[in-house]
C-alpha cells in the first residue's frame, strides 16, 4: 500500500489549472479525506511556455504525456485535455500501466466509452468521470449509486450552458437566435465557432453518458437523435410564451416500450417547450440542471453551474478522492454497468408530442381540414387555439402523444394543404403529464 | 466471499414495507448491480398480526429483532424502526456481529452518531444513512463524496416537508399558522401531535447530520440552535411578501470565523425570509431541497420528495447496493470524517441579519430614535421603509450583518421605547449577498 498518492495531470487549461491550484490549496484536507497525502507528480502540456492561470512548481511541467502517465511513481491520472486523441491513447496507456484515471472528457466517453471501461475492468482500476456531465453538479454518482436500488424511467437535462443562455435571452428579451448568440459570444458564454454547442453535439455526448448510466446499457453519441437550436425563431419562443411555456434545449433519456414488450431506450437532444411550472423552466442563464424521474424516488432535480474551470475541477477532485481511497484500500468502485443491454429506439418510433402553429385562411372549414390531417396520420389533438387576424387566422395545435414519425408526417401534410399559408412553428412538448 | 447477500429488515411500517416490496420487485436488477443475489432473510416487527402494506413471505416475520440481526446467515441489516431505542441497541448488535447496516434514523444519528460510527469502524463494516436526510434526495453521498475535493462553506436546507407545506399555504392563501396546520393535518402532511415537525426538532436532527458531513466535524442535535414555526404569523408572511421574499424554515450550516481565526461551524434551524429569486423560494408544498455553496463548485441545489415510504425506500436501497458491493469486495466505504474537529458557534455569536417591522407614532424624530437604537448596539441598517397609516406609521428595517446577540438586544431596546407601539415582526434574513 502506497504511503502517498502521486497524481499526473494531463492538460493545464481552464480546468487543469484549477485542478493544480486546488491540489495545492486543499492539500491538507485532501490528505485527511483520502487517508494519505496526494501529491502532484507532473503536468503534461503541449507547450512549456504558454501563459497559464496557475504557477506549476519547477520541473513538473512536461510535454511528454505518454512518459508521464506510465511513470512508475504515478498512481493516479487526471485527463482534462478533451477531444478524442491523444486523450484516448493516454487514458488507455495509463490504465494499462495500472493507474486509476479521472477524466472530464464527455466526447471521448460518448464515442468510445466501452473501450475505456473494458481497459479499466481488465486491470482492476477505476475510471471516474463525474465532470463530464453538467460540470460541478453531482449527477453521475447519484444515478450510479444513490439510485442503484430504484428504477429510473426518465432523465431530462439542461446540460449545455451556452444554449440555455441563448434561449433564456430569447425568452426574456424577445431577441432572435443570431442576436442572442452574438450576446453570448461577447460575454464569453459561446465560442467563436459555436457549432458544438448550438447544434447539440455537446449535449448529445452528455445524453449518451446519462442514458448509459440511467438504463444500464451502452448508448453512444451515434445513438442520440440530435437537433440544435439554430432554427429556433423568435416566433417559436413567443408561441411558447403564449402557452405559458418556455423553450429549452433538452437532453432526454427515457425508458419506453420497445419491440416485443421489452424496455427500450429513447435518447435525444432537441429544443422543446416545457411549462413554466416545471422545475427545469426556472433554470436561467448558463446554469445546468438535470431532472430525474424514478419509480420509487419520484421526481428529483440537480442544479448548478454546468461549466467553468473551478466548478469542473471540483467534480474532478471529488472523483480523485474516491479513486485515491480505493487505491489505498486496493479495491475499485463500481465499473460500467451495461447488463440491461437495452435497444435504442429510432427517433421515428419515439413517442412524443408536438406543438404546431399554422397561419391559415380565415374561412369556414379550415379547422376541420387541419383536424382531418392530424386524424389521417393517427394523431390525436389535445388542444386547438384559433385566433383571427384580418384575412388570415392562426391555429395553434398541441397533440396528444404519438410517434415522432406520425407527427412529422402530419406536419408535412399540413405544409402541402391549400388552406395553410405557413407552418410558423413546430416544436416538441415535454414535461407535461399525458 | 458470500455467493448471495441476506438482508434483515427492522420495521415494516411505511418505509419498511416499501423496502420489502422493492427487494422483491427489483430482485433481478439488484442482483445485477450488486454482483450477487440479495435475499430477504427476515423482517422484525412489534406484532406479527398488524395490518401491513406488503405481504411478507411466510416464516420471515419475527418479533425477535435481536436474534434476527445477530443470525449467522444475515449479512446486511436495514433499520427503519426510527427513534432512539431499541434502534440503537439493534444497530450496535448488528455491527458487533459483523453486519453492514443501512439506517434512515435521523434522530439516533443526530443524538448519538459517533457511538454508531465507532462501532462500524471497529468491525470494518459500513454504516450508511442517505435516507436520514431529505428522503429520496441524494444529498449525503454528494456531500461526502462528490464534494470531497472541495471546501463546502454553506448548506441551506428545506428538510422538513410538514413545515414547508404549512408555510407555503400561509404564503399562497394568507392563512394563519393554526389554520394552515389544520389543513396539513387533514391532508396527512402533519401528524396529530405535530411538535417534532413544527418546533423544528426533525429539521434540527437533519441539520446536525448535514453539518457533520459538510464540515468534517462532530455536530449533534444539542449543538443546533432551534426555533420552530409556531410563532410565525400571517403578518410575518405578509411582511415577507412586501419585501418580495418568502418565509421558509431553514436548516442552516455555515463555516464562519471562530475564536482565534479558526473556522467554526454555525448550525441552526429557524424560520427566515429569503428572496423569491432564490432557488429555495420556489420549493413548494411538502417538497424538500438542499442548497449547497462551496468554494470551487459554487452554488448547487438538490430537490425532491423529502419523505414518504417509497422515496425513503429508494434511498435505503441505494445505500444497500453500495454496502452489498463493499461486502462482496470485502472492503468498506468512507467512514465518519471528523478530522477538522471544528467548534460550534453559540447562536449569540452567529452573524446574521434581521428584518424588523415596527408600529410607531407618526411624528418627527421617531425614525431617528429607532436608528439610534440600532446604532447603540453596533448594528448597521441596510434599508428602512416607512409607511404612514393615520396616527401611526410602520417602519420596516432590514439590518446589515451583525451578531445574533446584538440584533436580539436591539429588538429588546426597540420594545422598550415609548415611540414604539409594537414590534410586529422579527425575522432573520437569509440567501442574500451581503
Amino acid at each position: 500500500m502506497p504511503d502517498r498518492l502521486r497524481v499526473a495531470v494531463l492538460g493545464c487549461g481552464s480546468v487543469g489549472s484549477q485542478v493544480v491550484r486546488l491540489l495545492d490549496e486543499q492539500a491538507d484536507d485532501l490528505a485527511a479525506r483520502v487517508g494519505a497525502p496526494v501529491e502532484l507528480a507532473g503536468v503534461a502540456v503541449r507547450r512549456l511556455e504558454a501563459p497559464r492561470e496557475v504557477e506549476v512548481p519547477d520541473g513538473l511541467l512536461t510535454t511528454d504525456a505518454t512518459a508521464l502517465v506510465t511513470r512508475d511513481d504515478v498512481d493516479l491520472v487526471i485527463e482534462v485535455i478533451g477531444g478524442i486523441e491523444p486523450a484516448r491513447s493516454l487514458i488507455l496507456a495509463a490504465l494499462e500501466s495500472g493507474k486509476s484515471v479521472v477524466t472530464a472528457n464527455k466526447a471521448l466517453l460518448a464515442e468510445d466509452g466501452p473501450t475505456l471501461f473494458e481497459a479499466a475492468e481488465k486491470v482492476g482500476r477505476d475510471l471516474y468521470y463525474e465532470a463530464a456531465v453538467a460540470g460541478a453538479i453531482p449527477i453521475l454518482r447519484p444515478l450510479r449509486e444513490s439510485l442503484a436500488g430504484d428504477r429510473v424511467t426518465r432523465v431530462l437535462g439542461i446540460v449545455n450552458g451556452t444554449t440555455n443562455f441563448i434561449l433564456d435571452r430569447m425568452d426574456t428579451s424577445g431577441a432572435g437566435f443570431t442576436e442572442a448568440l452574438e450576446e453570448a459570444q461577447e460575454l464569453g458564454y459561446a465560442e467563436a465557432d459555436p457549432t458544438a454547442d448550438v447544434e447539440g453535439f455537446d449535449a448529445a455526448a452528455k445524453a449518451a453518458i446519462l442514458a448509459s448510466l440511467a438504463f444500464h446499457s451502452r448508448v453512444t453519441a451515434n445513438d442520440v437523435h440530435r437537433e440544435g437550436i439554430s432554427d429556433v425563431t423568435a416566433a417559436d419562443v413567443a408561441s411558447a410564451r403564449d402557452m405559458n411555456s418556455v423553450v429549452k434545449l433538452l437532453a432526454i433519456c427515457e425508458l419506453r416500450d420497445g419491440v416485443g414488450g421489452d424496455d427500450a431506450v429513447s435518447v435525444r437532444v432537441h429544443p422543446a417547450m416545457i411549462p413554466r411550472s416545471h422545475p427545469l423552466a426556472s433554470v436561467r442563464e448558463a446554469y445546468n440542471a438535470v431532472f430525474v424521474e424514478s419509480e420509487a424516488a419520484g421526481q428529483l432535480m440537480f442544479y448548478g453551474p454546468g461549466a467553468g474551470g473551478a466548478p469542473t475541477a471540483s467534480a474532478v477532485l471529488g472523483d480523485l478522492v474516491t479513486v485515491a481511497r480505493n487505491r489505498l484500500a486496493d479495491t475499485r468502485g463500481a465499473g460500467e454497468s451495461a447488463y440491461a443491454d437495452r435497444a435504442v429506439l429510432p427517433m421515428g418510433e419515439t413517442v412524443t408530442r408536438y406543438h404546431v402553429a399554422i397561419d391559415v385562411d380565415d374561412r369556414a372549414g379550415v379547422l376541420a381540414s387541419v383536424a382531418t390531417a392530424f386524424a389521417e396520420h393517427g394523431v390525436s389533438i389535445q388542444t386547438v387555439r384559433q385566433e383571427g387576424r384580418g384575412a388570415d387566422a392562426q391555429l395553434v395545435v398541441v397533440s396528444h402523444e404519438s410517434t415522432d414519425a406520425q407527427l412529422a408526417a402530419t406536419v408535412e401534410t399540413l405544409r402541402g394543404m391549400p388552406a395553410v399559408r405557413e407552418v410558423t412553428s413546430v416544436m416538441r412538448v415535454e414535461g407535461v403529464a399525458e
